[in-house]
């Protein structure tokens, strides 16, 4: 990669500017991506007018830019978030038909949980998480089935780091989390009673993949009340085995009278049965510039 | 922006390998990256490396490689992808629960429809359409309404270039698709009977959004029957207008009464009620090396 002043690449100062966006700084002038990025004016100038060529980035009327709908179309060929999310996505549906609270799908990234979907409802319990959010791995319960089955070596890193404290309520210790953790093994499932807000409680199942591996957390946040959690658990681990099926046979060689149907597709989409069966054979004009 | 041999700058060399992967296509080696990229092997090895270790690709164990979840996770903060998907979903999943087919929002992208959400159901009709996946604005009933909605001028360069032939069905001659979008201006809304596939019909109506602009279209993709089709372009109707309400608020000024909880989290993110309120004032650890 092209080296130039200070010995960064083109790519690092590239990611400086699109991690100068966040959640809540998602319009920003030059001066903000500039102050936010780390980059001289200039430099900053330069890249994101380059940037808005390739449509990474758009610049709106009052002269603020925002990330591009071409970064998110290129991102949506991601077979470890969009492709995940696509084959969960219509047992998520299913639970949260039943639920009618927040449900959703949480993946190890780094020392957090990140979260690939969140389906909820207008007047669902309140809670923190966002679709492309991340959240401390201790605090949520797809994070806690994600580091309950973590090697030892990355779970002892975790108890090193910093546990924050959203509530009276979120373990505070590395002792009461290696304990907490320890349940969730044996039970099979995480719960956790206002560990980020008191009226929210989460509940969390792993999702199993090939080999077995843990690929994903499955969760509901419901409200932190007397109604009994078994039955949702139950819903989750018929959902996390579904899920788990359907992900096999999306892995599973094209040959395999088991693999699924949609031929190079099924691991980036899930469609319905006859359009998994059409897409391989369907025309596709071809596109100029793309 | 650096440039290096044949004048070429860095970014369009990333943009290359972003864009060497697709649908059907997201594993691939050096050697596949390399010539789908155009880029010399030497040069595919360096980039590749460099994005591996900004997360942007990720080495599998078969030494293939795919997009990273870093990448889909930044592209999350894509106001006009994801904020528009977030902010619709609550009304499209009421309309799949309703018709129990495929739910569909697009947006105009260049001279296609480009599918922020599909949601499906696994015994519903065939249908091509993929999420981050497009679609020549002729043939899908979102880009139709799209179209009929564009300028002139845009209309006369879709008129004047190739009107793919995905069926018998399809509008072929830029004659029959002028009245067609005559028709979908009068109606308020678009029917594609077979365009893509003989079994499936495509319902669309315009959604709205500030300015009295149109900014997607939605849709149902139904088999291609007898079946009434006004229920559904009245159920399609109701939700257009409940999403333009949502939008409006979305980017109403904060201090506007009428502007919609959530701070400046509002245009990227929509939680239930009590979650929108929340989460201005949620505690947020901070991250390092974010």
């Amino acid at each position: 990669m092209a080296r130039s002043s200070g010995g960064r690449s083109a790519l690092s100062r590239i990611m400086q500017v699109f991690t100068a966006f966040d959640v809540d700084a998602v319009f920003l002038n030059i001066s903000q991506l500039s102050a936010r990025s780390g980059l001289p004016l200039a430099t900053t100038h330069r890249i994101v007018a380059e940037m808005e060529d390739f449509g990474l980035l758009e610049r709106q009327p009052d002269k603020t830019y925002r990330l591009g709908v071409r970064l998110w179309e290129i991102a949506c060929r991601t077979p470890g978030a969009l492709g995940l999310r696509e084959i969960a996505m219509p047992h998520l549906q299913s639970v949260q038909t039943r639920v009618r609270q927040h449900t959703q799908l949480g993946i190890l990234e780094g020392r957090e949980v990140l979260f690939l979907e969140r389906l909820s409802a207008r007047d669902a319990v309140v809670n923190v998480t966002l679709v492309g959010g991340r959240l401390p791995l201790h605090v949520s319960s797809s994070g806690l089935v994600l580091l309950a089955h973590a090697d030892e070596e990355f779970q002892y890193e975790v108890f090193s780091g910093e546990l924050f404290r959203y509530t009276e309520q979120t373990v505070r210790s590395p002792d009461a989390l290696r304990q907490l953790l320890q349940k969730i093994r044996h039970d099979g499932f995480a719960i956790g009673n206002g560990f980020i807000h008191p009226d929210a409680r989460g509940i969390a199942v792993p999702v199993r993949g090939v080999n077995d591996n843990i690929v994903a957390g499955l969760s509901v946040v419901v409200p932190n009340d007397e109604a009994p959690t078994l039955p949702l658990v139950r819903l989750l681990q018929g959902a996390s085995a579904a899920i788990t099926q359907d992900l096999l046979a999306a892995y599973t060689p094209q040959a395999d009278p088991q693999s699924a149907p949609g031929g190079r597709f099924r691991q980036l989409v899930s469609s319905s049965a006859d359009s998994m069966e059409y897409l391989p054979t369907a025309p596709r004009p071809t596109r100029a510039g793309r």
